[in-house]
């Protein structure tokens, strides 16, 4: 899979321009992180205090304003050649220097990791101004993948489903958390990743906390352990969870997993373009409701994923925005029955004109380890 | 040297809400990040868009807000006995939980850093609240290291020269920028760094570019090469520079060599407690303009370093903030001929009761390298 091209930056900054003006903002202001990388392809040699601000109006073509010192690294990114690249000097005020590029009475989008710095600098620049978070005035800039991205989503979906089929030969019992975390982090760039995330490997009650990512525990027979990991595989995301079973499991133990697996299968066959993203989540809780383990049940049911791990869309309780072909998320749903163990089952999905497509295609049986 | 203590956390905290107070404001927010670590030594499993907020004010104990996920995390941290830590659920809107916690027309510092999409929401929450970024508002707040900071930083500086002495024995000649960056970080984790924040090696023309990493150009026989390294120890930076050739120098390479480190004494010499921070950057900055190289001078002469890597104290024109015992900060003042070579030369130094004390030692004289 080659690079994105000049003009696949030069259209997504054009459409992510209309979509603005469509929105009622006057244009975007992108600071470094996964909206310029992926509208401009520019990713700064380091994230420092100083300045550097895309920024998409109709009036002009974009324009990537840049410390002094990065002028050689932004013109060499991959969108440069359709950008107008101008640069500001250490001692010179930054903030003007972007006021001088907007309306003084404009309404923008900013990115959402945009720091409060520079947000509070450019409100003093241009008092009459407002600005709203990204995510919040246009979420689904990035949420719709075209068949390239979906491409390299599935091939990081394979590597993260290679992975879990070669830890699965892993030795678990005796051995610590973060050793078999290191068994991920190994097979993850074995498998192509560039970048590790997460290895999550919570095992008896460790996987009664949805967030507790590897310690010192020593895996024991007759532990339930959930194994969430992914990262970054040519600059898009995988992130895939299975929970497995030291030795035999117990009736609960199996209970639990298979009222999580039946809840992940309804989630992901309610999805079909216009199907809001809350139902999604309701589906996958109505069923660990149902079962009785409501209250055990702590997170949403799923995030977007594309060049970051975690983007919108979020499957969560009050989002109606419609799924649309071409999004990309995570369907989780998790019970967690504090101090004793916890079960998780997580694939990537991407939504078609016919209904879901998995991009994680390993079994989601209950997997019995050593 | 063991981890900081949770009575550290609480001193810090305490300090840092008096200095708000006496600069005005009705208290702090902070989120994740470096303030953070340093306040209560709260580093969260993972940035993400949930808000993570750290509460200091003079009517209560510090309170950290976190999402429901990460309250175990929150309260294994090293301050947590500090610390008040209430969590709010995904669903729940995380700034009305905030805006809770805070005095409706109060005026805040904020972390420079803080995500735009938390600072929105907050001005959003209370209207009639109003923020300053931190650096702006108290840029000193981390500035001043007390003695086990210092030791740590000392530690860190003595990592980097371990490493730089290593590295004038590798080859050079012959070998990709990339390899001897290689080398650099090796070195660096073998000298305790538990991570490496850069590793710049800019040979001939690469050199003349203050901000080049290190890529694919082959070194060779007459170059001048950069050598800018560091990263953290301990959790306390290091960054120094040195600047090599490969083989025997011309006079105009020696020229501007010892003109680079002539600036650089004259600035370190400089340093006393109550001089403006521009004074360093003048002094080096006179030096260089007087040998007739002013305008390929094109960076300031140094920043702050603690449990960042690039912090205030600058020592830029226009800082009239006046150096005070306990403030570590580079000097690195620099000469870069576009196309050509590039010189600088950096140590970490430190503002002592009777002058400036480098924690960087190496020579910084021109070493000749093969």
């Amino acid at each position: 899979m080659g690079r994105f091209t000049e003009q696949d930056h030069a259209d997504r900054m054009e459409r992510a321009t209309r979509d603005a003006i469509t929105a009622g903002l006057a244009g975007l202001l992108i600071t470094p992180g996964p909206d310029m990388t992926w509208l401009c392809g520019y990713r700064p040699p380091a994230l420092t205090e100083r300045l550097t601000l895309l920024v998409l109006t109709p009036e002009s073509e974009p324009r990537l304003l840049v410390p002094a010192l990065e002028r050689g690294d932004a013109e060499a990114c991959p969108g440069a050649g359709a950008l107008r690249i101008s640069a500001w000097s250490d001692g010179q005020d930054p903030y003007a220097a972007a006021a001088g590029l907007l309306r003084p009475q404009g309404h923008y989008g900013v990115s959402d990791s945009t720091w409060a710095l520079h947000l509070l600098g450019l409100q003093e620049a241009l008092p009459l101004t407002s600005y709203r978070a990204l995510t919040t005035v246009l979420p689904m800039l990035r949420a719709v993948k075209d068949a390239h991205e979906l491409d390299r989503l599935a091939a990081a979906g394979a590597a993260a489903d290679a992975t879990y089929e070669e830890i699965l030969s892993v030795r678990f019992s005796g051995r610590r958390e973060r050793e078999v975390a290191d068994d991920l982090t190994r097979l993850l760039l074995k498998h192509g990743h560039s970048q590790v995330d997460f290895t999550v490997v919570g095992s008896g009650p460790n996987g009664a906390d949805p967030h507790h990512e590897a310690g010192d525990r020593v895996i024991e027979h007759g532990d339930m352990v959930v194994l969430d990991f992914g990262g970054l595989r040519d600059g898009y995301g995988s992130d895939t969870t299975r929970t497995v079973h030291v030795g035999e499991p117990t009736e609960e133990e199996i209970r639990v997993h298979e009222t999580v697996r039946t809840a992940q299968q309804a989630a992901f066959e309610a999805v079909r373009p216009g199907v809001p993203c809350q139902e999604i989540d309701r589906m996958a809780r109505t069923v660990i409701e149902t079962a009785g383990y409501g209250e055990h049940f702590v997170h949403r049911t799923g995030h977007g994923i594309g060049v970051t791990t975690h983007e919108p869309p979020y499957l969560v309780t009050g989002e109606e925005a419609p799924l649309v072909p071409g999004m990309c998320f995570s369907i989780e749903p998790g019970i967690y029955l504090p101090g004793r163990f916890g079960v998780r089952i997580e694939d990537i999905v991407t939504c078609t004109e016919d209904g879901g497509r998995r991009l994680n295609n390993t079994s989601r049986k209950l997997a019995l380890v050593e």
